[in-house]
């Protein structure tokens, strides 16, 4: 290991939570990026992968070198970095591809900078990271990336991140091997909804922090309803309803799209259940020869971890 | 004291609590209406007011008579109840009236009865008590009447109550002599709402719940925000962006209007800053010429006190 470099494991993380769209996440033991970062004695980013993703080398167009971009232009240091980065989770697949680059970036480039940033605030530089990915400068997986655990954001602007309390999940992750677009995935959303239906997701919302804060797992569950953006999006994920009906059937406390899709999450008590949950899931795909991935994890309390 | 007789204190409620509307709601320590309940052997209910608000006598269009009576259909015995109520609690206040009629009727019958019925039962006869007031079965005031403290309304239907724990507050409440018709309050409502102010909406609530349950005042002052339905309703009430303004000058934590209105609630960490906000409440009101009563009170943690 080299003086002036950090490695880290930059964790999946999932977004929206069925009620909590666009306000709350949460991060993943697994998958998790690997990045070495280096300190060099120019302003400069330098990125070089060390996977087949052919994701883009230029720091502006890439989303750690966005990142990384916007703390030089913070600092007056006249230094750089130069980042390795072996992705694990595939872009495109609704876990927070891009936000762990984003994350991971702000967090090696702060520990190198001997911690002289706020999580608040590696979190806003990770935003313009994930602005490069899908246009917008969303915090919903890249603040639970970096804080771990649940965290709510209450208010984008000004940011206002808070992290959740929460008892013992495991989790279970299938990404059919399908491409749905984040753009396409907010299009299709109506830009009205029923006063009755906010309300309805409002009340949820509220009963979902209840219940991680309380540990009260069938609260949890009574929680995780959403009629306003799931019945609009599940439409782009093959067999969506049948893979939740049958997975709470398994046991599972509640779930739905991770992110903009198309990964589908599941939260449950135990891991056996999570275990039962991942099976039933698997049957019901294979049954229709759709390909998929799938993740058994638990969530992960610390967000990026240094090595 | 007789036999077979109870006497409770039902206290006051606020409903809707900024972001929370239609979901959240608490008990306030004053003011309270006085019931005295006992037993008769014939399946009736008879209804004595001891106050001069000229409130119905039949059972049927009384609020509390209402409550008593879906509690006889859910009862074998050959028993019925005699109540006398003193009301403080001025109807059409938005302080909750009525439904500390019904809550304070629903308590003491269950006393009556060995308290055979749950809390969330109780609530869910208080509520046919509220649809004679309101035309609506809404669980607001009830709930938190009852359970005191701050109450979560998950769902109405079906019925999910939640307590949310919460750090001592300071209540401040003025109540402007105006009438706001609360079929009135409820018309002028927008029935659709756009996603990014629902969103915003449940941002708050989340962020009030996790203030709340952690005892942290700034994150609860940062909550205190609603863009949906004050806009609309608080032109209804006189003054109320100024009081509000001033309120927080004044060092409230922030507020808004109480159920449907006229009344406005502030809440504030300290008795004294409570105090300081009363003030400058009374000032603007009284500098305007505008008739109107105030109470300084606290969060009431027990609900329908039995005496």
């Amino acid at each position: 290991m080299f003086k002036n470099e950090v490695r880290v494991l930059a964790p999946a993380t999932v977004a929206n939570v069925v009620c909590g769209f666009d306000i709350m996440g949460f991060a993943l033991e697994e998958p998790n990026d690997l990045m070495t970062m280096r300190l060099i004695s120019e302003k400069s980013v330098k990125i070089i992968h060390q996977d087949d993703f052919n994701l883009p080398c230029e720091p502006e167009k890439n989303v750690a070198g966005a990142t990384l971009l916007a703390i030089l232009e913070n600092i007056d240091d006249k230094i750089g970095f130069e980042i390795e980065i072996t992705k694990k989770i595939k872009p495109g697949s609704g876990i927070g591809s891009s936000a762990a680059s984003a994350a991971g970036a702000a967090v090696a480039a702060n520990r190198l900078l001997n911690n002289r940033f706020s999580k608040l605030e590696l979190v806003e530089f990770a935003m313009c990271g994930e602005q490069v990915a899908s246009g917008a400068k969303h915090a919903d997986n890249v603040a639970p990336a970096i804080f771990g655990g649940f965290t709510l954001i209450r208010s984008s602007n000004p940011l206002d991140v808070i992290s959740i309390d929460f008892p013992p999940l495991f989790v279970t992750i299938v990404h059919p091997q399908i491409e749905v677009k984040t753009s396409d995935a907010r299009e299709i959303l109506k830009k009205q909804v029923s006063l009755k239906d906010a309300i309805e997701q409002w009340g949820n919302i509220a009963g979902l922090v209840a219940g991680l804060m309380k540990g009260d797992y069938q609260l949890i569950s009574r929680s995780l309803e959403d009629k306003i953006i799931e019945p609009t999006r599940s439409i782009l994920i093959p067999e969506f309803d049948r893979i939740k009906s049958e997975s709470k059937q398994a046991g599972a406390l509640g779930g739905g799209i991770s992110g903009s899709g198309p990964s589908i999450f599941m939260l449950s008590q135990t891991e056996e259940i999570a275990r039962n949950v991942q099976s039933a899931i698997r049957r019901n795909y294979q049954s229709i020869g759709i390909e998929f991935n799938t993740y058994q994890t638990k969530i992960n309390p610390n967000g990026v971890e240094i090595m």
